[in-house]
């Protein structure tokens, strides 16, 4: 038997899925685990596949062809490092390594210039999918060495999902950091998506006074529309869902409203903030999960914070589930344009050369927020590479006029009962700034130039000024 | 004579004005620039002040009672680092080395440890006030060694702005970074703070249609009640200026509507999302200046997308002056609850202990958002030391709901008229969600679980729990 082309360290659920997966094209993959009997227990679980296991990291490169290609499925920061550090002397020039991880882009650009100073190319490439994805076929992201990412292509365009035209969801991404880049992105996009389904539930459970079943019947209409994507499948199905500790309630009533994160949502704002970049759909999505895991305190507040009275009897519901519906619709588009607007602004500060239009494609399938929408994405920047905002491009803008009515209703609604509704009334905010011919900017530079002569520019001619402000005291 | 007690390096703007403030109070100081004709000016200039330049780090430093109290009033970054690697040769232990300029907290942190390891004590301090504020009295927050801060308090007290019960607006903050981190959510407020007047400002001005002369005598109303604070001074000023450039038209009219910013709101957001703290507000006056300065696409995009249609006539512009009076007071409630939880978020996270009520009553005079209203921090902190949320305090929660009503009808007026409003909308989701005991946070949970087995909580029992969610398939 031929050494295996490729190997695979880490054999927690997301390493062990994707070697399976490479396995199920017809590969020999070689594989490692720190602590050897995940090792083991891998290859014993699966006795028909061609898994080729190592018990010492030395055995393990031993075991590949070279040039070596290795992924690493390990946890993100130091146990790669660690991981990187313990290959290190083993590997050859030309190698390649393949940070599968979640790993934060500035890591990734670090580790690639340190490899490549040893000769080793270093590719950084997101994964998205979840556990399924990684198994089935998985949306990838890789940046690095171009021509490291020619040695592996065959076998990631084999292992990704396929889109409905049979293209593979995968494409080199950029150089460094770009794929790990694009991937937080894609995750802060996720959070956005998520706190929008999350709020339209909301509103028909809560204002509309909606059953959970009732709920589950309108995304199920939904998901047939524009709307089309996996996180509205899913809602779908969550809402039907029967508590499994045998109450009978919908489980979605016994689950905790308190979300967790793994910090790629913050990352993504962060990286937005230093940019200069408005992105505030996505931040007020982090800071949404933030807050829900407050409890104890809202709990405490609820009880002495009073809120408006609001009577909702007297509402069409069948008019404020179609406005719901298109509030949903136009936020995501402004939550993507500020996403699409974030990567195009760190594509230009780290020298990327991103291609707006292949990341949409390669999102189409396989990662979670795919949907039907990306591929308008992919064709407003086929029609117009230099597209500068979303919101630019005819489809996008049709809809988004159509639709303001029913976001401004929608979030107006929010505010009078009570509901807040951050993704909504951001995505209109968005909206209406950047469709501002003039903002109340003016005011805060004088204030700038009053207190700390931080000076101004004028509408009328170039130039910087700084008026007197203190000529007549 | 006797060496001076004090010294400044640094002698741009504010490095000269704090130098004369400290000398008019009847102390003789050093003065050092790295440019040695900047010092030979400042001396030159104010030939009867007690002034004693030097024209070397080592006659600087020499020139110094021990132990050396020097004020650094660099650039921050790379040339504060440069100016301490400078002094160290000639300084002795038990030093003190006080950054005064606008330092990011970790290299406060960082600086702080490593001068220790030499015995020199490093003390981060934060100044507010402006050029006008360092001269003749700034609000100061000095973080660092306590011994330290006990060698400088008494000049710091007597060059410090003063409230009207006399007390000094200088405190000790707390060790290490906590100076700087403390002035850091001072700009963030400060942010928030004008881009809410500046919110303001823009309702009047294009959906009440008022002219500047009567925003103008608007504010110089609100200036005289609860609102009354530096910010809305200066504002009701800046709205009855010329145009110094003799159109006879408003100032504020010829002034660009694009804001700059130094970085400091920026920071403020990028660590509250770091420590899960939300802050929103801040947040989005950060991202509204940034879509502020997008003006060429924002010319471009109003030429394209189009508002809603908005009929603001049948509008009782009395009555929404008042509205937008207690929505602009309700949402700085908000904005400064917010940043006080940043502050107590902060403090357990890196040990700082801090003092709010302290904090609120240096920041009573000096700084840029000195105001009447922080009294009432003062004493919402001073009943209730362990205070989770400015919210519930007594005055604030009183003053919370009696507006809320207001701040719904402005937002959603805003929102129907299609005029921007990210801060009062941010602020008045805020309160919703922080008395909200459910949040849909529960969806969000559950397709977390669905997609990547995040697993969830349940609302009546404890544990972990993971749903199967395929086993129908």
């Amino acid at each position: 038997m031929d050494k295996p082309q490729i190997g695979v360290i880490g054999m927690a659920v997301m390493g062990k899925n994707l070697a399976l997966n490479i396995e199920s094209r017809g590969y020999s993959v070689a594989i490692f685990n720190r602590t050897s009997s995940k090792t083991e227990k891998t290859a014993a679980d699966h006795p028909d596949k061609n898994l080729v296991p190592s018990y010492s990291i030395k055995d393990f490169v031993a075991s590949l062809q070279t040039p070596r290609r290795i992924i690493l499925m390990v946890k993100a920061g130091q146990p790669t490092d660690e991981t990187i550090k313990n290959l290190l002397p083993y590997l050859d020039k030309g190698d390649v390594l393949i940070d599968g991880g979640n790993t934060f882009f500035e890591n990734t650009i670090r580790r690639n210039k340190e490899l490549e100073n040893s000769g080793i190319n270093f590719i950084g490439m997101g994964v998205s999918g979840g556990e399924k994805g990684a198994l089935e076929g998985p949306s990838l992201m890789p940046g690095g060495q171009k021509e490291a990412y020619d040695l592996v292509s065959p076998i990631l365009e084999q292992i990704a999902a396929k889109a409905k035209d049979g293209e593979p969801c995968v494409t080199y991404i950029g150089p460094d950091g770009a794929g790990h880049y694009v991937k937080m992105v894609h995750n802060g996009i996720e959070y956005g998506d998520m706190e929008l389904i999350a709020e339209s539930y909301n509103l028909m459970r809560n204002v509309l006074q909606m059953s959970t079943e009732e709920i589950a019947d309108t995304f199920n209409e939904w998901k047939q529309g524009e709307l089309s994507s996996y996180l509205i499948d899913i809602t779908a199905d969550i809402l039907t869902r029967k508590d499994d500790h045998g109450s009978g309630e919908p489980m979605v009533d016994k689950i905790l409203d308190r979300a967790g994160n793994k910090g790629t949502g913050k990352w993504s704002s962060q990286s937005a903030l230093e940019l200069g970049v408005p992105q505030s759909l996505i931040t007020e999505s982090v800071y949404a999960r933030y807050i829900s895991a407050l409890k104890d305190e809202r709990v405490a507040a609820s009880k002495v914070l009073h809120g408006p009275s609001f009577d909702a009897s007297k509402l069409d519901k069948k008019e404020y589930i179609e406005k719901i519906r298109e509030a949903l619709y136009f936020s995501k588009i402004m939550s993507y344009a500020q996403g699409f607007e974030q990567l195009r602004v760190a594509s230009e500060n780290y020298n990327w050369d991103l291609k707006y239009g292949d990341l949409a494609k390669i999102w189409r399938e396989g990662c979670i927020i795919r949907a039907q929408f990306l591929q308008k994405i992919t064709d407003a920047f086929e029609n117009r590479p230099d597209l500068k905002n979303l919101m630019l491009d005819p489809y996008f803008k049709d809809i988004a006029e159509k639709y303001q009515s029913s976001v401004r209703d929608v979030a107006a609604l929010a505010m009078q009962a009570g509901v807040a509704s951050p993704g909504f009334t951001s995505a209109i905010t968005y909206y209406d700034q950047y469709r501002a011919e003039t903002l109340p900017a003016n005011i805060i530079q004088a204030q700038r130039d009053y207190f700390g002569a931080h000076t101004y520019e004028r509408n009328d001619q170039d130039g910087i000024f700084h008026y007197e402000w203190y000529h007549e005291e």
